[in-house]
């Protein structure tokens, strides 16, 4: 054998749950309509329906007083130039919170709420984020190369509102471009 | 100067949020009854108040649909053989659950509910822990130089029962022996 450079991995901890109930894997199929670029949209699920995300969830009752939790994995990747992302949701009952905490990963929360606020805060290991009752919320990897992992809690009897998001979208869109990473208005906002 | 042996620290997280609202400083005094033997209590309280935990929060309003977080720290020790705790507590609305996220340290968290269940969890990093509504919850601390510090999260509107417990106690204390941890009933339960 040559003398060549070699690698080998330490067990690093793989961020899944040593338990949950069940496992959400979302594919590029079910953002029809939310990328900007449709064209490049068309083009990657045609070569393959490429799996965005995935959540652990542990059951519990759908109740107040209840909390829900479980673990998101955003995977790297981007569709044309807009970061893979997950769908983005309200809670059903709009005066529920939700708390996040980022384990791994480099990405961004987007928020929005129903009076037209809006705020995109950065994430990164060890950040908490205390989205507030009323605030659409959806997370984003921009990492090249890692997956964004974030630990969640909502209570029990929050819900979700997917229609809202998948009729309007965001009011701001996370993109790569040659100078960076930008945030910038999302020009098809509530026009679908 | 000698070529000693020496040390340097490495910057390691130091486990306070970079924001939080209130802090909590819980010293022996407070713990007033809690503690098996009375005689180390009053033997160690009359050489020094010791802090025995901290408690950093953020504030938000105490309503259904929101979410309090913040972050616990119980400190090495015992008094007598039974290692530092928190008061412990029931929450005020009982139907309220509470989740534990265990980022450093060792120990425990005691539990029981009403019913006269009572189960005692083994916490270390990564750890989650799910107390479900009804169940009262106190952390134990069993490292011999670290704290044990736990990132919490329970809803608004829980409140807090302290009184419960400073009367009747925990059916369970957490104890070291010469034959290492144990748990064992508490003699004293319900009886003060």
């Amino acid at each position: 054998m040559p003398d060549l450079p070699f690698t080998f991995t330490l067990p690093t901890p793989e961020l899944i749950p040593s338990h949950y109930d069940n496992h959400i894997q979302r594919r590029l199929s079910a953002l029809k309509g939310q990328f900007l670029d449709e064209k490049a949209y068309a083009e990657m699920l045609g070569r393959e329906d490429t799996l965005l995300y995935e959540v652990y969830e542990i059951t519990r009752p759908q109740a107040a007083g209840e909390l829900l939790t479980g673990l998101s994995v955003v995977h790297p990747g981007k569709v044309g130039g807009e970061f893979f992302m997950t769908k983005g949701h309200f809670h059903a009952v709009l005066e529920t919170a939700e708390v996040y905490l980022c384990l791994k990963g480099e990405g961004f929360m987007v928020m929005e709420n129903p009076e037209g606020e809006c705020v995109v805060e950065r994430l990164a290991p060890g950040k908490v984020l205390y989205v507030p009752p009323r605030w659409a919320h959806r997370s984003v990897c921009t990492s090249r190369q890692e997956d964004l992992v974030t630990f969640f809690i909502y209570p029990g009897n929050s819900g979700h509102d997917y229609g809202t998001i998948e009729q309007q979208g965001f009011r701001k869109l996370v993109m790569d471009s040659p100078a960076g990473i930008v945030i910038v208005d999302n020009p098809r906002w509530n026009k679908k």
